[in-house]
């Protein structure tokens, strides 16, 4: 309702991880590197440049060290990389990076297959992993998936969600990304589930991450507004679904979440015209129209 | 937030007439009555077939005098029909219809340049053509259109939306259609509008018309829901926006809406697939992709 609305909301923008790593066209890291600049130029604060991971697992993050080594110096730009072990957090320290994040999942059967470790099992990997990161002065994000569906065991206890947001942040972690993985949830599980994660934490330790898939993203995003939530996660041009299925959309588009936020005067900092200017460049590389609603409509202005 | 969301919405099927108006490409009759029968068997109970406009202005809808007459006898099925004048309620009448609609703006210049009246007048007009339909057993819906924001005036003063509001229900309208003509509003907006309208005059007497131009329908549909508004427009597949902008979306998609209150365990009586079996239809008919999020998932499985 119109008296829960904040005046300013924080955006994370995922495309060049999050976004990118399910594109099977091959972005080369000079197309990345002109992308990520594009994003700063818009104005977003926090960019999560890649992951760490197995170049044959995710190809398109193999150049994530070579990527984070050639970050340009921007200040007050917080980038970020993904770390699924201790030695990702290695090169995300010899890359110069001030921030992680580690990734878990609420579904069991999600998490062994996504990361081949148990729930359990990643808790007690990044408890060593967060620890070393806080010691060497990084900050530490952490991805919370499957927070309410899983493809694997169907609908997740919210209970659980809560439990493993509390244990996240135990851990170290600054914030817990309550994250819809597959881009089925609606508000109505928003409202529970979140709800329940915000009444047993504080709701600035919470972000959340939402996919489009089925159109529920943006309600979604009210929802999370609704209950007192204040960052958020997105992409330029909504880029993150699946690349073979013509239309099909992926992270929320971040032109999308600014457009909504800007209307309800809800600073953000970030430029519509400027993020479009990032995704054009990604439609360019990847060689497809993108799915959010503001691409069509503003790419054919000047910016 | 939860406690205000209902166990029920009506859905608005506007696809035939708001959906198809602006298409360049001409669809038979036949393919018309056959996408209706597509409607009715998803469960849709209220269905806008068409408008008894000028051919010359609107050549998509001159065959509606045709499809009104040969519509197929569904029970519990309500069809309707836009009516501009005193000559389109002759037209409904002939035609047998029990429901017509009336149109007009809550900004004056663009009443002016949609129906060439002022909004006084306008409302002089249908002041004749609703009693005159009422005398005849008819009942009667209002669009209110530029409910937020005019193409030509900008924002619009809520209290203006409110009373014409006010207006159409006591000419004899048994529900006012609030509309995002543009498709530019974000649910500030709507708590603010539509909550003065649901202050002045009962919920139940609301129904709002959106469109996704901008990304932000399902976010509008959402506040709505908060605001105790039951009933909602859709079109299936999401047709309505403009033909020549690629990607552009229009009405809010009718599979879309069904996906997420079947999500939120609110009943409309509509299957989804069928929706989209009806969408496909279209996609076939107009020879391109539609912009709904669930049009392309769906329309690969069997329905």
């Amino acid at each position: 309702m119109l008296e829960a609305l904040p005046d300013r909301v924080r955006i994370v923008e995922v495309g060049p991880r999050d976004g990118l790593q399910g594109e099977a066209k091959h972005i080369t890291t000079e197309q990345k590197l002109a992308y990520i600049g594009r994003l700063i130029e818009s104005g977003l604060g926090d960019i999560e440049i890649g992951a760490f991971v197995s170049p044959k697992a995710v190809p398109q993050m193999a150049d994530t060290l070579e990527v984070a080594a050639r970050l340009p110096a921007a200040p007050g730009v917080r980038y970020l990389a993904l770390v699924p072990n201790y030695r990702g957090l290695e090169h995300a320290l010899e890359a110069g990076l001030k921030r992680i994040a580690i990734f878990t999942a609420a579904s069991n059967t999600f998490c062994e297959k996504n990361i081949r470790m148990s729930i359990a099992r990643s808790l007690d990997v990044y408890g060593e992993v967060v620890g070393a990161a806080l010691t060497a002065g990084l900050s530490v994000r952490a991805y919370l998936s499957t927070c309410f569906e899983c493809p694997y065991e169907g609908a997740v206890p919210k209970q659980r969600v809560v439990e493993l947001t509390e244990r996240l942040l135990e851990l170290g972690a600054d914030e817990v990304v309550i994250s819809d993985t597959t881009g089925s949830a609606a508000p109505r599980e928003v409202y529970e589930t979140v709800g329940c994660c915000v009444g047993a934490v504080s709701a600035e330790k919470i972000a959340l991450h939402f996919h489009d898939t089925y159109g529920t993203g943006m309600a979604n995003v009210l929802a999370g507004l609704e209950l007192g939530v204040r960052t958020f996660d997105a992409s330029a041009g909504g880029i993150g679904g699946c690349p073979f299925a013509p239309g099909a959309a992926g992270n929320i588009a971040t032109e999308d979440l600014v457009y909504m936020l800007d209307r309800m005067d809800i600073r953000t900092g970030v430029d519509i015209r400027k993020v479009v200017h990032a995704a054009r460049l990604l439609a360019d590389a990847l060689g497809r129209t993108l799915p959010s609603r503001n691409f069509s409509r503003l790419n054919i202005q000047n910016v």
